[in-house]
């Protein structure tokens, strides 16, 4: 198995993305990495030669300002359009990244294609809640949604459920703004009807305060309120633990009382902790493309490979195929 | 000052409600209610008379389950059927209610009606954040919006934040998913271009995860993404604190900790106290209309009230009208 990361444009620099490859190389044995990004740098941090390390050498990138479609396109020599153009070859298998999701988006879209009967890919999130890993999906790809393409997105989550972590037929809820059938907008009443008549284990509608709850093993979503889910989420966690940190901060007594509740903090910090479940996949394209957050360190890259090669190995482009074609001949 | 208090359909019973009924008319030497509900029951608990204080009797109430624009017309003898009809004589300033948000609104538009040239009235949020409190409207009431709707969302969300919050000239931002232009699906596209153009302190788009940290005073989207990102925000703090209390509760040595940390814990829960924020005025309707939440306590019903004293002293109705007013004349 040969995948392709993507070291440019990370916040936290391209030392963290090279040193999470290289764990990553060492959990999976049959597994080889290019690296996409400044030749010199990267070896230093490599330090050994391996016949499972190669390089492709820029210093260009995308940057988060661009227009996507128009920089994929003409920035030949930036690291999306090189790895794109390579992961089109037969050799590679996947591609990760850190840069921009806009560009990682249109380089999946315009140059790796999307599968047939696909309309548009998904920006999939796997969400740790109180239970079990979260399949949401739209995260944020595609603003503008039809209750067909929530429908495509879950089929695609599911099938990703099943196959990456290893849920046994998942249940599918629709965010929603109640849990009745008949609540939401109009969008969410069209696709309740489609998912109702799927094959799929729909649970009916989900509300956003039960996210965290772990009742669900996949979450549709159009991309907007996908995006607001997750960031809101994480803003919430981010403004109490911070508040936490700074009351601890601030005096003496506070310090003790948190050594002693260390334990539990950890565990909140554990259940909150994004770069467990490392990368997110775009579902819906002809091959593996996986997001990293734009900060992700050296862990968060690991177990993003990790995620991306048992993607690989359980083959669930083929299988998410299968479940469409299913689909178009019961139609 | 008169105002009708719902005291039905409240999830901790109607003690919590007249009893904090019954401090708001301590803090409101002006202030008058009618509470609407079983007098019997209400009398106990207010155990002495004054000419402050009045009835309708009644044991029937909307249920949230109910078909809310067909319960309020044909229930009758319903609290809010007959809180509303009240509310339409002259000696009424405004209402208050624990129950359904669906009668609620059907109540407030098609017995108080809505105000000239308002399409639709909102549900309009205080939400507590690390600065001081921010509105969020629409926070459920309307699914499908247009860009002209959301426009109305923000100058009424603007006119409550200066008149009741005492912000000056209120910066309002535009919930989407990134803050440069040009974000978001086509109905925030659509948005951003009225109010770039409108009169109000538009600060431009905000995303989700910025709502808790203060930088924004009125907060515009459409009712579902409202709704997700309230209810989203509330499940997180809820799941959060949640697992702190089990893990302090877990250990001899937790339980010191917390004790230690006394002082910190009880700043973040202040700070997500929804309760000192009360209830949410419905926007844009002729009455001040006011939705407490479903569970609330007693200091949730005082603070709510005392929000709709400000309100109705303030006199936003008039303003919110020679606002509409003002740029109905410039167009």
């Amino acid at each position: 198995m040969k995948i392709l990361v993507d070291t440019l444009g990370a916040d936290k620099g391209y030392k963290e993305i090279v040193n999470g490859a290289l764990k990553a190389l060492e959990n999976h044995k049959d597994l080889s990495i290019t690296f996409i990004g400044d030749k010199n740098e990267i070896e230093e941090v490599v330090s050994e030669n391996s016949n499972r390390i190669d390089y492709i050498d820029t210093k260009e990138y995308i940057k988060n300002d661009e227009e996507p479609a128009l920089a994929i396109r003409r920035n030949k020599k930036s690291s999306l359009h090189l790895g794109f153009k390579a992961l089109n070859g037969e050799d590679y298998d996947g591609l990760i990244s850190c840069g921009s999701t806009g560009a990682l988006l249109a380089g999946a879209t315009l140059i790796t294609k999307r599968l047939q009967s696909i309309s548009r890919a998904a920006l999939t999130i796997v969400f740790p809640t109180e239970k079990k890993p979260c399949v949401l999906l739209d995260a944020g790809a595609n603003m503008d949604c039809t209750p067909e393409l929530l429908a495509q997105f879950a089929l695609m989550g599911s099938v990703y459920s099943q196959g990456v972590l290893n849920i046994n037929n998942p249940e599918v809820g629709l965010l929603s703004v109640g849990t009745e059938e008949g609540k939401g907008d109009k969008l969410r009443k069209d696709t309740y009807e489609l998912l109702k008549e799927s094959n799929l284990n729909f649970q009916g509608n989900v509300e956003a305060r039960d996210l965290l709850s772990g009742n669900s093993d996949v979450i549709v979503t159009d991309g907007f309120s996908g995006n607001v889910l997750l960031k809101s989420t994480e803003g919430t966690a981010i403004t109490i633990m911070g508040r936490l940190k700074k009351g601890i901060l601030g005096s003496f007594k506070a310090k003790i009382g948190a050594l002693l509740l260390k334990d539990v903090l950890k565990d909140i910090k554990d259940m909150l902790d994004y770069n467990e479940y490392g990368a997110a996949p775009l579902l819906g394209v002809k091959k593996a493309v996986f997001k990293a957050h734009g900060s992700s360190n050296s862990r968060a890259i690991e177990t993003g490979i990790d995620a991306m090669v048992k993607f690989i190995e359980n083959d669930i482009i083929s299988k998410i195929e299968n479940e469409l074609e299913k689909k178009e001949n019961e139609q």
